[in-house]
C-alpha cells in the first residue's frame, strides 16, 4: 500500500495510492506532465500523438491487429518494439482521457522480449496472435495484477491465477499490456468508479466514451491499443464501441470463454454477462474471435459450448452472396438521432444497389427492457452493495438499483420463464420472416443506441439500452458496424417541433419524455466528428455470419 | 369432470376421476378386468403378455424402434397394426404395473391411419421415425391431453399446444399414444403421486421402477412401448432405465428441447433437467437422437445450441477404434452391490480383452452431492408446495425437502458461482487423465446407482444418487448400457461382515449408514432376475460419442 502505513487506509487513500501507481511501471519517457485529463474540452484529442510519438511509434499505432501481427512475424517490427509503440500511446491516452487501471508494463516486456527471442531463434511463432499487444477490461484476472471490477475492495490483491480467456491469449502470443476501466461493477453506461472517476471519448471529452466497457472503447478508440476485451451484459461491448466507432463482437454465451472474470451479480443466470473483442477493423475481430474458439476453450471452460469455427460461413457471408437483411430502424419508443437514421440509409441503400433484399424488422423492446431490468433489478443491487461495503466506498447510481425489495428465489425463477417465453416468441418472429419459398432473414442491421453518444451530464436524459439489451436477452451474436461521423452539413437536426425532419419528412411524434429528451439534445454543431455506428444481429452463436457480414457491409460502404 | 358436479371437486375426487379416465379411449379388447395392480408379487410379470397378444401382436412388442420403423416403411407392418399391438401390450402394462397417465388412443389412431395412407398413397414417409409409437412421460405438452407433471391441478386442463420435442416427433411421423407416470414434480427416485399412487418394476414387482420417469421405465421395460422420452435432474432417466435394463439418454442440456415441458422448479437453472430417450436398444437411441439434433431443434427451442449431428463421431467411437475409457468403480462413500461391481468387472474385462486402455477415475462426488442437493433444496420445496396448493393435495416427500429456509437470490447466485468452480475442477481433473502423450480418456463407465433397484419401502435405506446426479451438476452426457440380469449363482453377496466379498476378497468398510444399508440389502434371491445396468459418461455435448461407446460395448458384450 505503498506510504500508507498507520492504520487501516481509507477507501479514498486506497483509490489514491492505486491511481498513483496506474504509470508507474510504464517508461518514464512516455509521460508528458503536461497532458491532462478533463472533462471540459470539446477538441479532438486523436492528434495528440503526432506530437509525441516517433515517427515508427506512429506507423505502428496505425495499424490493425492483423497488419500488427504480420508485421512482427515478417520481422517488419519487433514484439518490443509494438509493444513500446502502443505503451507510450496508451499512456497517453490515459493522461487525457483517464481510461487506464493498470499497465503491467515489467510482464508485457519479459513476454515481447521472450516472443522476439523465440522467433528469432526458431522462426517459428508462439501463435496466431504472435506478438500482438492487447489490452483487457479490469474484470480480467490477470496472474500479478489487481483486477477489480471498478471496485475498491480488491486492490492490494494480486491474481494468482488467469480468467480463462488471458490464459488462451497468452497461450496465442498475445502480450497484455494494458487493463482498462469501467464502470463500477460493470451496470452503467458510462465509465465511471471511485478509484479513477470518468473516462471520456477521444473524439470530444465532453462526451462519455461509454460503459461499462468503456476504457478499452476510449483506447482503443485512441489507437492505444489495436484490440482489446470488453464484456457485454446489456451493450457494454457494443455502446462503447458505437461511441468510438469501433467494431466490438457480442458473441452468444458461452463461445468465448468467461471463466474467471471477475463480475458483480456473478451468479445470475437468466441473461448472462459475455466477453469479446473491440477493435479497429473487422478483420481484428475475426482473427481474435478464430483464435479462442480454435483454441477449443470448452477444454478449459466449463461454460463454453464445443461449436468449432466455421471460416467457410463466414466467407459465404463476406461474399457476394445474395442475403435477406432485416432493418430494425426504430423500435416505437425512442427514434434515433438523424446521424444514426441517415446511417441505415445509407446501409441500406448500398446493401439494395447491392442486391440484397432488406426485410422490415421490428423487437418488442419495451417487453424486452421490462423482462432485462427486472433481471438486473432483482437483488435490488444487494451484490453492488455488498461488493462496496467491502472497502466502505459509497456505491455510484448502477442498472441493478431499484425501488423494490430483493426477488425471492422463487420470483426469479418464474422471472426466468418469461424470459424463455419471449426468447421463444421473437425465435417465432424471426422464422416467420421466411416468404415465398425464401428462408428468413440472415440477420438485421439496427442502431447500437437512439443517441449518437452521451454527453457527461447528459447520460440521464439520452440513456436507452433498448436496442442492445434486447440483444442480450435473446443471447444473439451481434457486431458492432461503424458507417461513418457526424457530418454537421449532412447530418442536420430535426424540425424543433420535433415531428419534422431536416428534409421536410413526418416524424412520428414523441412517444415519451425519454424519445423527446435524446431528439432534442442532438445538435449538429456539438455531436460534429462523433463516430456513427450501427450494429449486425445474427441469431445465437452466428459469429461467423456476424462478422461476415460485417466485412461485407464495410466493404460495400467503402466503395460508395 | 365426468360425474362429479355439485361444487368444486376435492383432489381425491379429481384424481379418482383422472384414474378412471386413463383406459376409457383404449378398446374394451385391450382390457383384462382379472389383471390388476399390486406391490406384493415378486413373480416378474414379463410373460404375461404372451398369455393375452395375438401372435402378431407378440412379433411386433418383440421389435426395437429401429425395426419398427423399418416394418412399416417396408410395409410388413401397417402403423395401426403396431400402435394397436402397442396400446394392447400398454395397456396391460398400466393394469398390471400402474405405470400410465394417458392413453390419447383416438388422437393415436387417427394418426396412424393418416401415416398409412400417406405410405400407401405417395410411397414416401413423412419422416425418419414414420409410423413408430412412442410414449412420453407426463411432463411433454401433447395438445388435447392433460399434462400433470404428477400434480392435481393441471387435470381438467387440455393443452392447446406441443411442447417442442413433441411438436419434432409429431413431424417425423410418431404416433404418440401414451403419456406415463411420474413422481410428483420429478423430484423424487420412485414413481408415487396423488393421482396413481405408486407405480412398479415389471421384473419383479416388488420393487419399484424408479423416478421420476419410472412410469416410462415401467412401460418400456415391459415391452408396452419401444421408445419414451424421459427426464433427468439427478438421474431420472438414468436410474428407472437402469432398474428396467433399458438404454436411456441423458443429453447435454440445449441438446435436446425442452420448451414447453411441464416441470416444478421451472426457471432454476443452475442444475438444468433435460429430456432423453429411454429405449430397448441402443441403436433406437441413436435413430431418435439423430432425427431430432437433425430437425434443428435450435429453430423451434431458443434453448437448443446449434450442435449438428455428427454420424461419422458415432461411426467412428462405435467401431474397433481403440479407447482410453475411464471407470469409476466407487465413489469412496457407497460401494455399489455386488451385481453393479460384477458387471463393472465384465465391462473393464470386455474393453481390455478388445485392446482399450482402461484409466481409474473417480469424481469427488461429496462435493458434487451437497451442491446439487443445496441446489434442490434451495426454495426449500416451496415450488413443489405451491403447486400441490392448487389443488389442496398434500405434498409428497421429494428431494427439495429441506430443515432450511429458502435461499435469498444473492444466496442461491452465490451457490451458482460454487458449482462453476466444481465443474471447472472436474474439467481440469478429465484433462489431467492425459498422459505419455495420449489423450485425455474419452468417457468413463459408471454405477447408475449402488444398490440394482429399490424395493417398495427400502427406498429410503438405498437412495444414493451421487453417481447419477455428479453427472448433472456437470451436464454431461451420458447414457445407460444394460449389461445382464442378477444370477444369484454369480452374483454372489458378500460375508455378512461386509468387509469381504463371496470370493473373500477384502473390501472397503462400510463408509456410513446408508452405505452399510446399501450392502446389507442385497439378498441374491430377492434380487434374483433384475436388471442390471451401468452408465456411460462422455464430456458435454458428446452424445454421438457416447452412444457410440454403448454400442460398441455392447457389441462386446455379446461376443463374450
Amino acid at each position: 500500500m505503498g506510504s500508507i502505513s498507520n492504520g487501516i487506509p481509507s477507501w479514498e487513500e486506497r483509490a489514491e495510492d492505486k491511481r498513483r501507481r496506474i504509470l508507474s511501471q510504464v517508461p518514464a519517457a512516455f509521460i508528458h506532465k503536461e497532458l491532462t485529463h478533463t472533462l471540459e474540452h470539446s477538441a479532438s484529442v486523436q492528434e495528440v500523438p503526432s506530437k509525441y510519438l516517433s515517427p515508427l511509434e506512429l506507423e505502428i499505432t496505425a495499424l490493425d491487429a492483423v497488419a500488427l501481427v504480420s508485421g512482427v512475424v515478417s520481422r517488419r517490427y519487433t514484439s518490443v518494439q509494438v509493444l513500446n509503440a502502443f505503451t507510450h500511446r496508451a499512456a497517453i491516452a490515459h493522461q487525457l482521457l483517464n481510461c487506464c487501471l493498470d499497465f503491467p508494463y515489467h510482464a508485457a516486456l519479459g513476454r515481447a522480449k521472450e516472443l522476439d527471442q523465440i522467433l528469432d531463434g526458431t522462426g517459428k511463432t508462439v501463435g496466431p496472435l504472435h506478438g500482438l499487444p492487447i489490452s483487457v477490461k479490469d474484470q480480467c484476472r490477470l496472474i500479478g495484477t489487481e483486477t477489480t471490477c471498478g471496485f475498491i475492495y480488491p486492490l492490494g490483491q494480486l491474481d494468482t491465477d488467469d480468467a480463462v480467456i488471458v490464459k488462451i491469449l497468452k497461450d496465442a502470443g498475445t502480450v497484455i499490456f494494458a487493463k482498462t476501466s469501467l464502470s463500477i461493477g460493470c451496470m452503467w453506461g458510462e465509465t465511471v468508479n471511485n478509484i479513477l472517476g470518468r473516462a471520456c471519448n477521444p473524439y470530444n471529452r465532453t462526451f462519455s466514451c461509454g460503459g461499462s466497457s468503456g476504457g478499452e472503447g476510449a483506447l482503443v478508440g485512441f489507437h492505444g491499443s489495436p484490440i482489446g476485451i470488453g464484456s457485454d451484459l446489456g451493450g457494454s461491448i457494443r455502446s462503447p464501441s458505437a461511441y468510438q466507432g469501433l467494431y466490438g463482437l457480442r458473441p452468444t454465451s458461452g463461445r468465448i470463454p468467461y471463466y474467471r472474470m471477475l463480475n458483480s451479480m456473478e451468479g445470475q443466470e437468466t441473461i448472462q454477462s459475455v466477453v469479446g473483442p473491440m477493435a479497429t477493423s473487422a478483420e481484428a475481430i475475426e482473427l481474435f474471435t478464430r483464435t479462442i474458439v480454435e483454441a477449443q476453450p470448452w477444454m478449459q471452460d466449463p461454460g463454453c459450448v464445443p461449436i468449432s469455427w466455421n471460416q467457410t460461413t463466414l466467407e459465404s457471408f463476406s461474399s457476394s452472396r445474395k442475403l435477406r437483411i432485416g432493418v430494425f430502424e426504430w423500435d416505437g419508443i425512442c427514434l434515433p438521432q438523424p446521424p444514426i437514421r441517415n446511417a441505415l440509409k445509407t446501409v441500406t441503400k448500398a446493401l439494395k444497389a447491392a442486391g440484397h433484399e432488406i426485410v422490415p424488422w421490428k423487437i418488442d423492446t419495451k417487453r424486452a427492457v421490462e423482462l432485462v431490468l427486472r433481471v438486473f433489478r432483482a437483488d435490488s443491487a444487494s451484490d453492488i452493495h455488498r461488493q462496496c461495503a467491502k472497502s466502505g466506498e459509497p456505491p455510484m447510481e448502477s442498472a441493478c438499483d431499484s425501488p423494490e425489495p430483493p426477488k425471492s428465489l422463487i420470483e426469479a425463477w418464474d422471472l426466468s420463464m418469461e424470459c424463455k417465453d419471449f426468447r421463444a416468441a421473437v425465435l417465432r418472429q424471426w422464422n416467420e420472416t421466411a416468404r415465398d419459398g425464401l428462408p428468413p432473414m440472415d440477420a438485421y442491421f439496427a442502431p447500437v443506441n437512439p443517441a449518437v453518444a452521451p454527453r457527461h451530464g447528459d447520460y440521464s436524459k439520452v440513456r436507452y439500452f433498448a436496442y442492445t439489451a434486447s440483444v442480450n436477452i435473446l443471447d444473439y451474436s451481434a457486431c458492432t458496424l461503424p458507417v461513418g461521423f457526424v457530418d454537421p452539413k449532412v447530418d442536420l437536426a430535426d424540425d424543433s417541433s420535433l415531428t419534422v425532419d431536416a428534409a421536410g419528412n413526418a416524424l412520428p411524434p414523441p412517444t415519451c419524455e425519454r424519445d423527446e429528451s435524446i431528439r432534442k439534445r442532438y445538435d449538429p454543431a456539438i455531436y460534429a466528428g462523433l463516430p456513427v455506428t450501427l450494429q449486425i444481429v445474427g441469431r445465437k452463436y452466428e459469429e461467423e455470419k456476424v462478422i461476415g457480414i460485417v466485412k461485407m457491409i464495410t466493404e460495400l460502404l467503402k466503395s460508395t
